[in-house]
């Protein structure tokens, strides 16, 4: 499969890698990337990841027969509303947006006929840094794109982007949408919400009683930098996510919180059984994350 | 400064790696290794950590001109008691307990009148990982090493603790015991705790409806193994840490339950304004924590 124009809507850290990766494998034959940032998107010709830049998203869409969203998740609603006049009829829409009901049905609404040959997509790879800098050919590698077809998705558009995302080195599941938020919500976006937490609880704490020149850092070990690196992510971004996956998102917190009132418990009663059989079990757990031992 | 005799008392992850750092800068004449593991033991001497191992605490302090206690918080307060009977008239005794205020009153308690000469320690230093196979010289570089005497701490004892600590490249504050307990559980008994229940509720759900052979790992990215990483950490030791240090963990728990509820509630009436905020400041206090700048 060749793609003869690819348009790419949002090249940063994922739109930028994907471009970048198909380039490599020698899968498309022109990408034209949009975004509102000037610099951003001089800065992606520049490093040869797109070839043309456009402004709008409706005029990239012209003649294209492969657009990827690629902006955070809020505005991608608004993306799908500005290509529509100008989708060709045989496009291949898709998106890799960390939510994906509620895209779903913004890309019904708004795509009308064109809805079926829309693949809801979600490749599982990111980091904390973002921008077409920090992007790289190898990303996907390795990682899990998930999509998310519904019953009336044409079953050839869902190969095209399968075959997309194979072809960037990753391996693509099949989910239904609301299982993809729930699983989401627990596996990344609660992380986001308590690595956030923690540090702003410790940006609460008075310095004035540390040593001359000390801070609260100085006391924390590399675990700490570890366990908080996801709080150095983009706010806008993870505020989108958040707001668009509420309902599975306050129960996993629900849920979370009554985990820690048994620990708050058991110290209060001083249960060494209890938090033992806690910590063990999730130590064990942990030791059987295959894929975070080769990264760790 | 040269130590003639040095006991340690549990040579484990850190234990091993004082007694590596101090060998090889030549600081001391002959470690004497404590355990009650006899295949770990003969692991230390096989690996030169030690020269001459002991199973029993009382012996090894017997000659000793210094005493570290690096075994788990929870059997600190036999140890003290076991060595108080051979302890000679001029040794130091110091910890490396990440818990403060318990371990002094247990330490002034069994120790009589050499508690004088009993200098709270805490390298700010360690791993996921644990025993003296994973031991190291360099653990101790660069790190923070925290003394919590009292009014009655002889500064000499504190001075040759200072001493001790400084020589294997840390540097030393001093804090006091409860100030020292507060930090440690917003920096580190904290986060292991929201570590463990994240892994923990992950664990819960019931991967029945996911692709045949998929676990919820595999949706997960690569944020999530840096966030978990510390619940791979030994789960007996952190239930002695977190059993000894209940008070401020207890109150940190509810500040950081006091957090999830105000973020389940801008989740669940939209509002975005709160939540960027929450985010955007926990973003930028983390992107100012040098240290883990050079560690990410």
């Amino acid at each position: 499969m060749i793609i003869k124009r690819l348009a790419i809507i949002g090249v940063g850290l994922i739109g930028g890698s994907l471009a970048r990766a198909l380039k490599a494998e020698g899968m498309v034959d022109e990408i034209i990337g949009v975004g509102h940032d000037a610099a951003e998107l001089d800065l992606a010709l520049d490093l040869g990841v797109i070839d043309r830049s456009e402004t709008s998203p409706a005029r990239a869409a012209c003649g294209a027969d492969m657009i990827v969203l690629a902006t955070p998740v809020g505005s991608m609603p608004l993306v799908f509303e500005a290509i529509t006049p100008s989708l060709s009829r045989d496009v291949v829409v898709t998106d890799v947006g960390s939510v994906k009901e509620v895209l779903i049905t913004a890309a019904r609404s708004a795509l009308g006929a064109h809805f079926p040959r829309y693949v809801p997509g979600h490749p599982i790879a990111g980091a904390e840094q973002s921008g077409v800098r920090a992007s790289r050919p190898d990303l996907f590698t390795g990682r899990r794109a998930v999509l998310t077809p519904v019953a009336d998705t044409e079953p050839a558009a869902v190969e095209q982007v399968t075959r997309l995302w194979q072809t960037v080195g990753a391996t693509v599941s099949t989910l239904d949408p609301r299982q993809h938020d729930e699983i989401l919500a627990l596996t990344s976006h609660l992380p986001h919400l308590l690595a956030f937490s923690a540090v702003g609880l410790l940006g609460d704490h008075d310095d004035g009683h540390l040593p001359e020149g000390a801070s609260l850092l100085d006391f924390a070990g590399t675990g700490f930098c570890d366990f908080t690196r996801i709080a150095a992510s983009d706010p806008a971004m993870w505020r989108d996510i958040c707001l668009n996956n509420p309902r599975a998102l306050i129960q996993v917190i629900a849920a979370y919180r009554d985990r820690l009132d048994i620990l708050s418990r058991a110290l209060a009663e001083g249960d060494q059984e209890r938090l033992f059989e806690i910590f063990a079990r999730a130590q064990r757990l942990r030791a059987n994350y295959p894929d975070c031992a080769d990264r760790s």
